[in-house]
């Protein structure tokens, strides 16, 4: 195979360029790093647009045609550069999370240093893991590939949000407009984590959500429970005995037709997930738990990966506050959350949910619902696109041990927002860690994560091309 | 039977007196409700010193050894008058409640002043009811009674407390320390109600409380539904559970043993109150509900009256701000009472129902318990006592209708207190009506309840007499 060898050879010279080219890529990212684009807080407006003007400046240095471009809210970098046939986008955001409570980081998250941890150097800063150290990992390995090669891998577009620390409100208006120019064959996306320290992983499911929050009233004041109790209906009970039946003994979901729409796991998947042999001892151990809790005939990954969830996320009714009041209050609350796969669909689950909770409703109840009916289905990645096999090759070739595809439990909702608006596959890869701390006080991001995922990106980029 | 044609004859007498000097009783009681003695507020010390000294005076006027005594909080007043066989202790309280929200009411709480409604007169004014009009019917009932026969009906005591609306911390240490003196045949107390606007009512049966608070702990930190949903124990769940089983499908509390000392009610009461024709319908409505709750083969009166009850009162966990956050708690929290009744102990109900709930734990889950096991049991008045019986036919005398022998669902404290701290029985009767706005703004007591509640006292002093 002349071509591949070939291919290999270019890429030998490149991956030697990112090694000795370290130092300043991470002088690079420590600029970046020291520039606070907090996107929630609108006294870090300007420095949002700093962040993205730095970017696109750097971009152009590599040869991209690339703006900061205005939107309602904070920019969005675009960059265009490289030919070829195969068109290749890349996602990440450049702002970062709120850093309070700012007295637990033991400096300053806007001054960035490498500090040596038992565990190997980390890069220690706000962002460093979410998402600026990741998108860099891209970044610099076009500049090694244009540095070896004078031409970008391949045709290229980088596209970089300002505001999804803050629900990117303008993502998909401008997605919708500039739609022309986004559009590439796959979206390539760097703001997910190996599966352990030393195995790569490609995310290819994300499960869904969709919510409701409700008030379930009674009697039509608040009522003492000596002049009342045992006489007038308590709220606070027919709501727990409606949630009490969210789930059956064996943790199925009893809300009829909710499993209509689920997806038993391909056998392929299945098989490597069984590979990966899920230390869920250790994953319940870490936050004070031992056992398993959900569906009993589930394996803990699929619970967290591929299964669907409904999950009470808060529960208030009657007198909450210090020392006692014996009251039957007019109402209790809750707020539910489903998390949904396969071909869940959001528009269905929470009617179905609705009519569940109002079928057990005691005479003299009523539900008041207090949402529209809205969520985000699940993202699930067609591995059958070969960018798959060759990008888990790649990232199995730099990192020594076989690359999993995985599955994410959250919601990364770009994902599913290049599909539903672009009609793009997209693919995730990234190299952030269990510890990165993303989103509290002191994130940092492993040298190696940065290093290494700067060379995974050139092999990616090399097997993509 | 010639005594009882005397006392008739004196009883004449002593009614004629109470009707003329009605328009000067209304003077000393309006003089009585000018002072805010609103005891929960260090403010008004001083207000209800002075109330305390203005009823030791004006029972001084009568006759009384009487005196305002200091305690370690407000003051008591007691007094010693009159002679016979027969000692009677009549109680009552000079404080009243807050007047906040003080917006809410038609004229200043502290001016009282007679109001014509379309159901009658009635005396506006914080404490008309609760409890400076009802203890001012016994004190008048005892002024005509002295007028006409120059003497007492009675050996009397008269005590009266000014910390009932703030705990009565210095009621038992007081009784404790005044047992010789304040130990009578029986004790009378006026801070009840009548059973409906024409119908008055003896209490002999009062529920008693125990509570407990708990918080239910599975992780050791909260955890995002997405990242742990599905194979991390949600508390929320755990606890919607537990608190569902409180009561089976038939309203019946599921505590093992809970019933175990529970009595059946008299077959004597039980056709007393199917006589009430107590309108559940009415009751229900009145506060937006129409169906009866709680246990289905009990009668709306026995739920409310004689039956214990299990109550969550309070309920919280996971997040309860506004908006949505998937979080799944580390903790859920509930605050749950009982309304107990005949001889159940608070000693044994809480620890069953700790034990009842911990037992229903799955792993790594644990309950933390916030509170002692404390309570009060109920208090059932010996109806045995011909005193009651006596009192009834008063009642009936100056009503026109059958006094009822009732239940009362909430806790009156003191009236335990006189049986356990003091060994004596006591009875409850008060002329107090259901729209009399206690405890709330804009509080009246009906002329009617005042003028012929010191008529019903000079009849049941002759009578006990």
């Amino acid at each position: 195979m002349t071509a591949s060898a070939d291919q290999s050879t270019g890429l030998d010279a490149v991956l030697s360029r990112i090694d000795a080219d370290l130092p300043q890529a991470l002088d690079r990212l420590m600029e970046l790093l020291r520039i606070p684009s907090i996107s929630t807080d609108p006294a870090y407006a300007a420095d949002c647009a700093r962040a993205a003007e730095w970017l696109a400046a750097d971009l152009r240095g590599l040869g991209f045609d690339a703006a900061s471009r205005p939107t309602p809210g904070h920019p969005m970098v675009v960059g265009h550069g490289g030919a070829g046939d195969k068109h290749l986008l890349f996602y990440g955001h450049y702002d970062v999370q709120p850093v309070d409570p700012l007295s637990l980081w033991h400096r300053d998250p806007f001054d960035p240093a490498i500090e040596e941890t038992p565990k190997g150097r980390v890069i220690r800063a706000r962002g460093s893991a979410d998402d600026k150290g990741q998108l860099m990992t891209f970044i610099e390995a076009c500049r090694a590939w244009k540095a070896v090669h004078g031409t970008l891998p391949a045709r290229l577009t980088i596209f970089l949000e300002g505001e999804e620390e803050s629900g990117s409100p303008s993502l998909i208006p401008f997605m919708r407009e500039n739609a022309a120019e986004l559009t590439s064959d796959i979206a390539l996306i760097c703001d997910t984590g190996m599966y352990e320290d030393d195995i790569p992983a490609i995310t290819t499911m994300l499960r869904g959500l969709c919510k409701t929050e409700f008030t379930l009233r009674a009697a039509d004041r608040d009522l003492h429970s000596g002049s009342y109790g045992g006489l007038a209906r308590n709220p606070i009970h027919v709501l727990t005995r409606i949630l009490a039946n969210l789930h059956d003994d064996h943790g199925r979901v009893q809300v009829p037709g909710f499993y209509d729409d689920v997806a038993e796991l391909p056998d392929e998947l299945r098989a490597q997930w069984q590979a990966l042999a899920f230390d869920h001892a250790k994953f319940l151990g870490d936050v004070g738990l031992s056992v398993p809790a959900g569906e009993d005939d589930r394996t803990p990954l699929e619970k967290i990966w591929s299964r669907p969830t409904a999950e009470v996320n808060g529960i208030w009714g009657g007198y909450t506050g210090a020392g006692f009041k014996t009251v039957l209050p007019s109402e209790a609350n809750a707020k539910v959350s489903f998390r949904l796969v396969s071909a869940q669909d959001p528009e269905k689950i929470i009617p179905a949910f609705r009519a569940w909770a109002e079928a057990q409703l005691p005479p003299d109840c009523e539900i008041i619902w207090h949402d529209a009916v809205e969520g985000s289905p699940a993202s699930v990645m067609s591995i059958a696109n070969p960018a798959f096999e060759a990008a888990r090759q790649a990232l199995t070739d730099e990192w020594g041990r076989p690359a999993a595809f995985v599955g994410a439990g959250g919601s990364i909702p770009i994902a599913g927002y290049f599909k539903s608006v672009l009609g793009m596959d997209a693919m995730l890869i990234g190299f952030g860690r269990d510890d990165d701390q993303i989103h509290s006080p002191n994130e940092k991001y492993d040298l190696e994560s940065f290093h290494k995922g700067i060379r995974s990106w050139a092999r990616v980029l090399a097997r993509l091309a």
